[in-house]
């Protein structure tokens, strides 16, 4: 009988998967998608690539699905942080951390996604897209309802997010895991800079 | 006799590098690195190989220049607003709308900059690398010194200087110029974004 209680081999099922996908994320972010293949990638794993037709389908669904990894787990954390039902400041209090981390762990298939955008089918493509302009109507949504009720001022709420994803997002670029500042530190300071901005009663910067 | 004026044909040398630069940028831009040649170059512009040579060497050497131009913008705009010798928060009021002009600017040479890193010479890339650095710590050097004079209020001058780095440069991914905001718009809406965060005095957003 079938229940909805994981068996054995599908949890090795999803470690496999989620192995090759760290495995060809790496590929990808060494190499670059051109210069990988799906025998690379079941070489470093000693999978075969039968099964990574049957995980992944071909190299094109490969890195679509490596791309997703970044907007998939902004979006987790968004609704996530929505589905608690808080007002808007609560909310950003409680997004802001799991959304630096959730970059944090996505920085490879994010730095992939935009080096390898040409790569992708239209399809995903716009898939994705989609997900990112869902991603940003949220957090805009969250801002406009924080200045609404006079919990977070900012001056502009749509440009306001863009910067604020920005902010965090470039972390891709110049944040190394294994350098001085750990994961948990930029985590806590990333986000007092990020809620900081967002602090209200705050006197502009007048000429 | 040989004066300090530009003459005509400095001056058509000079726009003809220019026009090369920009037609390398655009090509490198829609067809990625690899896919491009200095034939293509060329042919868009009508000039000859050699003049594409004798200007900016070879094709790892335009990469170069190219990728160059969006750290140099943002350091000749920072260096400009330092040169006026205002206090830190003037300074920033200089700084941040010619900043985000330069960022539009080069939207296209920064994304070639990130898609094509790998095909940059070692010695290429550690000069960009100590260009950036240099750039980072004169943003986080003003952020410094507005804090000090309680000028500007942010809680971490490096973290600080990386978000709004961060915040300016994302624009890059999703700016763009023939969509519904202008240019002008978004500099005058984003410099109200990043100089909001900076303002001083302002109660920060508490449990």
């Amino acid at each position: 009988m079938k229940t909805a209680r994981p068996t054995i081999n599908d949890e090795v099922a999803a470690f496999k998967r989620a192995r090759t996908l760290e495995a060809a994320t790496d590929l990808f972010y060494e190499k670059g998608y051109n210069n990988s293949t799906l025998d690379d990638v079941a070489e470093r794993l000693g999978v075969t690539k039968p099964f990574i037709y049957k995980n992944f389908g071909n190299k094109h669904m490969l890195l679509a699905t490596i791309c997703a990894q970044g907007i998939q787990g902004a979006l987790g954390e968004m609704e996530a942080a929505l589905a608690q039902n808080a007002g808007p400041a609560e909310t950003l209090r409680i997004f802001v951390p799991r959304y630096v981390e959730a970059i944090i762990a996505a920085q490879k298939s994010i730095a992939i996604h935009i080096r390898e955008e040409k790569n992708l089918l239209p399809e995903d493509a716009n898939r994705l897209a989609a997900l990112r302009q869902k991603f940003m109507g949220q957090v805009q949504g969250v801002l406009e309802a924080g200045k609404k009720a006079g919990e977070v001022d900012v001056p502009d709420p749509r440009i306001s997010a863009f910067a604020i994803v920005g902010a965090v997002s470039w972390l891709t670029f110049w944040f190394h895991p294994e350098g001085p500042l750990s994961p948990e530190e930029l985590t806590e300071r990333m986000t007092a800079v990020i809620l900081n901005l967002l602090r209200s009663g705050g006197v502009r910067l007048t000429a």
